[in-house]
C-alpha cells in the first residue's frame, strides 16, 4: 500500500524558495499572484494492506525523519 | 483562489533522494518498505475565482517554470 506524506512549512515561517518562485513567475508574466509556498511529498510503499495502519506508519515516519516538527507540518494519506 | 501544483519524477527516473530516505527509514526501524519517491508541491494564490482558470494557470506555471518536463510529471488542483 502506498502512503503519501505531505510536508509543508508552518504558517508564519519564512519561505525564501517560495518567494523566489513567486518572483520568477511574475517575471514570466504571471502577475498578481499572492503567496507562494513550497512543500515536499514523500511517497512510500509500506508493507501493510490496512489503510489506518498505513497512515499511522506514514505519520510515524514523518515524526521520525521526514518532517522537521519545529518549522514544518505534515499530513499522511493513502494513495494506492 | 489557491492552486497546488504537484511535481513528481517520472516513472523510471532514478530518485537518489528517495533511495537515501528509504535507507534512513530502514535504519530507523521501518523495515520492509518498497520504493520511496520524493516530489514537491507548490501552492500559489492565483488572482481568479474560477476553478478551471485556476487549474489552467497552475498547469501553465508548471510548464513554464515549476516542472522539468523532461524528467518530471505534474498535476494541478484547487485547494481553497
Amino acid at each position: 500500500m502506498k502512503v503519501r506524506v505531505n510536508v509543508v512549512l508552518k504558517e508564519g515561517v519564512l519561505d525564501p524558495q517560495g518567494k523566489a518562485i513567486g518572483h520568477a513567475l511574475d517575471v514570466l508574466g504571471f502577475h498578481g499572484l499572492g503567496e507562494v509556498r513550497v512543500g515536499k511529498t514523500i511517497e512510500v510503499d509500506v508493507p501493510t494492506e490496512n489503510e489506518e495502519a498505513a497512515v499511522a506508519q506514514g505519520e510515524a515516519m514523518a515524526r521520525a525523519l521526514l518532517a522537521n516538527l519545529v518549522i514544518e507540518d505534515f499530513s499522511a494519506e493513502v494513495v494506492a
